[in-house]
């Protein structure tokens, strides 16, 4: 990666600069690290003193926060989008040769386009379609009559099983496993019978699906996830899940079977959304929390009880299971000294 | 697959038809999405209006919902798991051609059945065995010593750690790891000491595990999950575990080391069970539940609480914290009132 | 595994023995299920009686626990640790042939010590670096620039982005992801962007990382975990976080980005930290706990509530909701009474 002007992140971006156009940066940094020659930025007010103190040769901040004195600052409305795009701009994105390591095991009659790369050991079963650059990582295994747009990344040791779809820009990180069969299961008498998962998985476009998540196939329609939706690693998706666009999910959250959720909302980490539910729009949930109905609202939503000192906290337990009977001696109480 | 008749499926499932056996069907779908030629099924009497609307050519209902109409009806006691009968009948098996691709390593030691297919990039270590028709996809490892009954499918990117066994009929979904060390630790004054993990996994017949669970092998005997146990994605199974015939875990469970779990469970998402216990047959564990003790009878547990707006559950959990404060409160109130 | 007197294993490891010297093990076993020929332990007080009725040919106990009569004992302050790294001895080390299997694909850049085994299938990747009797197992995948010291065993399946470094006797069981991007998003209006994660992760020595488990690279800086920590299987770390030297992490735990852990810490299986926390050194989190805070002082620490019959314990989430009208409630009966 080469040097730019502040000059130059300055147009190209849209942001005032207030310092020297010509003094130049190489690396993005935090205020804290920061050498001589790199960017950095301040979002977080916690961290406002540091944006005074820094070796950073420029630092991107809000206009409230751009102070006198000889600092190069770059200002912009939202620092932390500004900081996304000049930091995405400036790094150089990971390269993959075109065309299909001799060790790749890529069927006949799979279409990929001649700027995809297939890396070393991945597999690409009959019927696949790879659009124009997509990157199929070393050790990716992608069955048949899968579907691929442009611009994916789907990284090592990823799974598509057979049917899954995904629009362009999707980014599917390492051990992510996307169509195996759903818990479908029936109890005849004294066993399970197994119930066919017939359908798909469907991405939309700038999909991220984070490592070792898992995304079930549809019981008999698909799964789908909208445009933009952002999913952190070890999330468990079920079948026939509705995941609105727009929608960021972090980490080990597990989401049960035909539920719906809305577009634009956050859910944190941990979360437990049971099946059959619909969350709607723009909807929060706080991290361990369990979502056992439908949420109709907008808003914020939680059921997470922070951790105490075990030993106070095994006192609450225990008065816990009294609730009952303390709400009945309660109202014993009132309706005595009512008399 | 090709379409049949209303009165073969009948005459071959058991069930009563109630319209024209001529009519033929070719593919499942859900009551409200099938088109003419479906055959769909009513188990949840929250979707009954729609069996009447429904384009399905055929319904699969209980006697009670089988309507006067020109519907054709097949009427079964459990119409679900009807459903999933003539479902798997009707939906094309993934097959897998016998023999070893040439790209799969198979250590010259292990013994394949000439019917078993072993897929792309796969790998099949020393002294391994695997019955008649197994089904190893492409990029799943399968150590040493490990054995695999007939009919079993193993996964893309499956591990199964040396000393593995399986009886009939297992599907293992991508991802799953089955045998890896358990979690054994000895803290030796300031560091610490592995245990070495010594005994193996040892599944029955008719298990399923789902895509990414983990199964670690037993400190110095077998961690063992009986015939016809189904569990979903993300479960996490400690070593010396042991999990009774015919339970079903949905995903994200996890299950501390030694823990005994009989049979006919259901054990919902999410849930966490502590080490050494024992759990009795056909308990049922509500989604997001701690189980910290023994649970000695049948019956239904939980203990989840569901999230409800973050700025009243703020004010429980304050309350939450003053709850034994609250409680020495109500007793000295009571005293008095005594009094 | 050959066979060993008692003698030799009291002089070995510093044992006191009771007992015939000349008696010969040749395996370990649990209390309850050895033969002769079996060396057996006890440390949890619960399997005493075990200890008198065994056919273990030796038995590993404290002082205070090896009774009269003519069973042998070997003697140990800490059995646990004593039969540790007896079994570690006895239990034949899994060996792997030095050199590069045919299969694997190597890139002519990567440094690799000539005692390192590459197993089929694996992959690395360019001016990576494995250092003296490195294990890559069946199907690893190891990114460019990736640095591996003496003894590491990287599993079957287990990917390693690039620029992921670790110390000495690291063990990365199967299926683990470290250096996937940290889940990074900045709203810009109405889509996400994604903000570029550059910084790696390091590992010091002895760390074990289990089935499943993914650690996040940083976003700007890297991500660390320390000499000694242990992590079981199913983990999330997110993007720079830290944990100290010599903690034990339990399965299914899960981590947010920029947390830092202090040493000795003991987090067990389900917990859920926050991000930007810091937990000092010798915290214990007891199962199924959130951790919203920082903890700032050593101790135990928990907020799981145990599951109990659903019937109840719905009563008790109803009451849980009118906790803080409850508490008004009290006041005011408080107020009543004095007055």
């Amino acid at each position: 990666m080469g040097s730019v002007t502040l000059g130059e992140i300055a147009v190209r971006f849209g942001l005032t600069l207030k310092g020297d156009p010509n003094e130049r940066v190489h690396e993005v940094a935090t205020l804290k690290s920061a050498r001589a020659g790199a960017l950095a930025f301040l979002a977080n007010p916690h961290y406002k003193s540091q944006a005074r103190t820094t070796h950073a040769s420029a630092v991107i901040v809000k206009e409230a926060d751009a102070d006198e004195g000889d600092r190069n600052w770059l200002i912009a409305p939202d620092p932390y989008v500004a900081y996304a795009k000049v930091a995405a701009w400036l790094t150089p994105k990971p390269t993959a040769p075109p065309g299909i390591h001799p060790s790749a095991v890529v069927d006949p009659s799979a279409i990929i386009a001649a700027s995809a790369s297939i890396g070393p050991l991945a597999y690409v079963g009959p019927n696949a379609v790879l659009g124009e650059r997509v990157v199929v990582d070393a050790g990716a295994m992608i069955h048949g009559h899968c579907s691929i747009g442009a611009d994916c990344r789907i990284g090592s040791k990823v799974t598509l099983y057979p049917n899954v779809t995904m629009g362009e820009r999707c980014l599917i990180h390492a051990g992510a496993v996307l169509g195996a069969d759903g818990f479908g299961l029936a109890m005849d008498r004294d066993h399970w019978i197994k119930v066919p998962q017939v359908g798909g998985v469907r991405l939309g476009c700038d999909v991220e699906v984070g490592a070792n998540t898992t995304i079930d196939r549809g019981a008999i329609e698909d799964t789908i996830i909208e445009d933009d939706v952002r999913l952190d690693n070890q999330i468990q998706i079920g079948h026939n899940v509705r995941v609105g666009a727009h929608t960021a999910i972090a980490g080990c959250v597990g989401i049960s079977g035909s539920t719906e959720i809305g577009q634009y909302c956050m859910i944190a980490g941990f979360v437990g959304i049971a099946g059959h539910l619909k969350i709607a729009d723009r909807v929060v949930v706080l991290g361990y929390s369990l979502v056992s109905h439908s949420i109709e609202s907008p808003g914020v939503y939680s059921s997470g009880v922070p951790a105490q000192e075990a030993r106070k906290w095994r006192r609450t337990v225990g008065r816990l299971r009294q609730l009952d009977d303390m709400h009945a001696r309660l109202k014993r109480l009132e309706r005595t000294s009512a008399e």
